[in-house]
């Protein structure tokens, strides 16, 4: 397969760098083609705008799908969009490698989805969800949390994980791509060594057996807290 | 009282300019000293991470939150954000002026909640949802969605619009804040001209009876789309 990662941390020596330096090592050792987004290595601009173009079809008005679907025709993407595009346009597997901040992906992150699943190249308004233009692929999040897993049982105090993850999860069901279930690292900075290193072996093993994991689409709500 | 709008969109003559300029006349008009933080006129920076402080506690390794805590004790947060969260701390109201973008905030608007409601700041370890920092305030989503109001409805499209809000409302609800209903302006860009004036004589109305507005939570699930 070839396989994108998209990862947001800005720190190297992070657990979320650590688990994305893993996966390259993992999945290149098995046979995989493995690229990586380092999002804040490239200070890619999240803020999308009139700067993701190089030239604009209305110049007065700024339209954000309209111009979307304009530089889709014309190649009128900046550079910086434009190699993203082709790298998850090559992708068989996307993964998000990124911590939950707020309950959602850091904004360097959702800068990335904002921008680079543009209008035109990756949905139409015919082409969204089964018929979304990002078919055939698949796309996985493997995060790490602030809080440990039992702020995320049920009652808990943030809820359940899958509150957070499934309108995440929903950008990728929009583009028509197949959702593989969520890797979660519970409380990262927080658990004791030993739970990292479990999470890292644990990790290791999913990607070894990433053609065997089922959807997540196909088994809801089986986002559980692990004790 | 005192409002702040964070408005985030990168068109000043777009339908959210409409409904944040109408809401700086509106609650003027009313009495109340409203502040603005116009989030792509300002170009406020997104990515959070080292370049939010002035200087860091620990300049080898980077942890977030700790640095975070550092940075308030010591006066350390680098002014675009220390004037972020004056405004913040002196305001009663904090209105999100946006559009929904993939299911969530455009990432400037992510960012500024990624950078500005900081640890120590607006939370700590034990000052959280009840007793966060913010207790007393309240804050409301003004927002517009590409979609119509169908694909909202609990069999439509997108699911239930609430699934999308509810983990937006819990940034809020974690900083001890009161959460007033939204104010949901449904497919801005694709409707009449006729639904657009509706909705802005229909947000002027809320804006002058913002006192008398029941708290969402207290409300659960009455995110009903509007025909």
């Amino acid at each position: 397969m070839k396989i994108l990662i998209v990862y947001a941390h800005p720190e190297p020596c992070s657990f979320n760098g650590a688990m994305k330096d893993l996966a390259v090592e993992v999945l290149t050792g098995d046979g995989h083609e493995v690229a990586v987004s380092d999002l804040y290595a490239m200070r890619f601009n999240p803020a999308g705008g009139p700067g993701d173009f190089l030239e604009r079809e209305d110049a007065n008005l700024f339209r954000y799908q309209r111009e979307q679907i304009h530089a889709h025709a014309a190649g009128l993407f900046v550079p910086e969009l434009e190699r993203e595009m082709n790298k998850l346009a090559a992708a068989d597997l996307v993964i998000f490698q990124t911590p939950i901040w707020w309950f959602s992906l850091p904004a360097i992150l959702k800068g990335w989805v904002d921008r680079v699943l543009a209008m035109g190249f990756s949905y139409t308004e015919a082409a969204r969800y089964k018929t979304g233009l990002l078919g055939g692929k698949r796309a996985m999040l493997s995060i790490t949390t602030g809080g440990l897993a039992a702020a995320y049982a049920p009652e808990g105090a943030h809820g359940r994980l899958d509150a957070v993850l499934s309108p995440i999860h929903r950008i990728f069901q929009f583009l028509g791509m197949e959702v593989l279930p969520p890797f979660v690292a519970y409380g990262a900075a927080r658990v004791q060594p030993e739970q990292r290193a479990a999470y890292l072996a644990e990790y290791r093993e999913r990607l070894l057996t990433l053609e065997a994991v089922p959807p997540a689409a196909r088994q809801a709500d089986t986002v559980a807290p692990k004790s």
